[in-house]
């Protein structure tokens, strides 16, 4: 679906930009003429309003990462309205599993709103929350305020949004915000970026670094799909960033090795070090920061488990020593050590709960911070 | 079902205490001839081998609480192997809803399992798990190991189990530890107390707490029923604890009041104060700690909910300090402050995630530890 279509459908069409019905007035982001869902790189180009690659990579890239940006990990929706109640009621496209066995529901398919004080602190809000073929978050405890007040609505991690709405008040004001303009944080990473196991979309890593950072962040993690592949990084390379991030260790354990045509260390060097050339030579000088598996959470019973990560990292590692030696510039590095992952930070020795995750994000915030200043 | 008789049929039947096929011996606890069910206050008297209830209070307790009872929080098993591998094959009576939508299955309905180094530091064991009519955990990658092991299962939050056995390599050695003989921590509570919600049975505040003090831990966390009533406190009474905790006041805001026949301050105060008169004159001095509500994660941007917590926790402290001044001696209080709960702690406003749970863990183990040296 073409944006400019879009936005000449809606201004043709102006009694549907919102919608009235018992007291509440209905607002579609869709409807709007702005480009209002931050995290999304390619707004124009996408098949579907919330997907998160576009279309034209649709062969390019494998279809299992394709149709994993289709979920709308990282996407987020700010407003701002007085209202004193905001109901979201919207649809997913796999109706049957709102949940995985490790992770919830409001997780995997929820949303999760966050306001702002008046001197810019975070508040997160409560909803009342339904999962059925409507999805519907009701957040009726907001306070009532006769100023505006900016919202952040993050989408669902693991599942595709087909139609959303946000509801307030009729008397109240509303109006989409649109995406900022400062250039964002880009993170190309595995499930673990893509949120997986946070509790609710807000408590992905990714979205309490942009939080805390106040930056816009495209989220590009796909589970069990953030190999360093080179289209993805001729992808990365088209966003004009604040800083890159590539996380993608945990999907390059030896035993994927195989199936990617990695024969050995020095072709495993090999991937990583294109990976970093490739977006150098096309991005110039925009910080790049190489991540570190932070270990699996089984890593004191389990010595298998431990070689796994160790080696990717010393092989990683090795690969920004040369590169620092030849002379890239901002090549940034984060250690397992920094981030500093513990034993009880994982529901299933891989996927970060919400305290594994506020691990992650406190690492990511100190890292950045000292990056960017 | 009676524990004597279990005993006998287990003595006249020898040959079904384990089973072995595959290369696997099965170890069912119910065949056991010791009392292997730790959490479990009374395990002479439940009519199912998994209940945390006595039979008997069946109709005296109202029937919500009861049920609760028949769900697992809380329990653990101890068992000594020097198997490589472990597997845990189990039934649940709701097979239906393995998970909750802000609590994942692995929480609500699944097993997790710790084991110690030579030092004694707890270790956390990754599984492979699948969710089907029976369960199944299978731990592979332990580790060789030619001397034993103890290892500590912890069972369902939130299901009740109708059957297990772990499995172990029938090379190996294998034994069900006896409940420890020392004095447990009694805990009376909401759902928070049982465990919502948590990514794993483990990361439960009490599960927590019990590791770090290296304390048997009785988990009586009833969700939404943590309500003070005086003869879950009788029955509270009849256990010989290191300390008793009651940590009611997130199932004691003022919009369960009417339904509880609470008609305003004074009697809800009457409420706290029989609560521990009770306990404290069926007991003498084993110590109580009273705990006020932690509150909601969204009081920040909620009034409302920010009153609810504040008038209870105010009017608990009234009556501790009442009881102070009459020289109830052994009488601790924890403060809201004290449990120290952040704004992203939860998953809805009131149940903690791992996070909270981390949080919730960190207090109590700090006041504990200062409450019984």
């Amino acid at each position: 679906m073409n944006r400019i279509l879009l936005i000449l459908f809606s201004i043709s069409c102006t009694h549907c930009f919102s919608q009235e019905k018992d007291g509440i007035t209905w607002w579609s982001p869709i409807n709007d003429s702005k480009h209002v869902i931050e995290g999304q790189a390619w707004p124009n180009g996408v098949a579907e309003y919330y997907s998160r690659l576009p279309e034209r990579v649709a062969n390019t890239l494998s279809k299992g990462v394709y149709n994993l940006g289709r979920q709308s990990a990282g996407l987020m929706i700010r407003f701002n309205t007085n209202s004193a109640k905001i109901t979201v009621r919207y649809t997913v496209s796999r109706k049957g599993g709102f949940g995985m066995n490790h992770m919830p529901a409001t997780g995997v398919s929820g949303v999760d709103l966050y306001t702002f004080d008046e001197h810019g602190k975070e508040i997160w809000c409560a909803a009342e929350r339904k999962f059925s073929d409507t999805i519907i978050y009701d957040y009726k405890n907001l306070g009532a305020t006769k100023t505006f007040r900016e919202y952040r609505l993050y989408l669902p991690l693991y599942n595709q949004i087909t139609h959303l709405e946000v509801g307030v008040e009729s008397k109240s004001d509303f109006d989409f915000l649109p995406v900022r303009e400062k250039k964002p944080i880009v993170v190309y990473g595995t499930s673990i970026t893509q949120g997986a196991c946070a509790s609710r979309p807000g408590m992905a890593w990714t979205a309490q670094l942009g939080r805390a950072l106040d930056l816009p962040l495209i989220n590009l993690g796909f589970s069990g799909s953030g190999r360093l592949e080179l289209p993805m990084i001729d992808l990365i390379a088209e966003i004009d960033a604040k800083v890159y991030i590539l996380d993608c260790m945990p999907n390059l354990t030896q035993v994927t090795w195989e199936n990617l045509g990695i024969e050995n260390e020095g072709a495993f060097k090999e991937r990583v070090l294109k990976a970093v050339n490739r977006l150098r030579s096309k991005k110039g000088s925009i910080p790049i920061l190489l991540v570190e598996h932070a270990g699996y959470s089984d890593e004191y019973v389990s010595g298998s488990q431990k070689d796994r990560f160790q080696k990717v990292n010393k092989l990683q590692y090795q690969v920004y020593v040369q590169l620092k030696r030849q002379g890239v510039e901002n090549l940034h590095y984060m250690k397992k050590e920094e981030i500093g992952l513990k034993m009880d930070d994982t529901v299933d020795g891989v996927h970060p709960t919400d305290l594994g995750m506020w691990h992650y994000a406190q690492a990511y915030v100190s890292k950045l911070q000292s990056l960017l200043k």
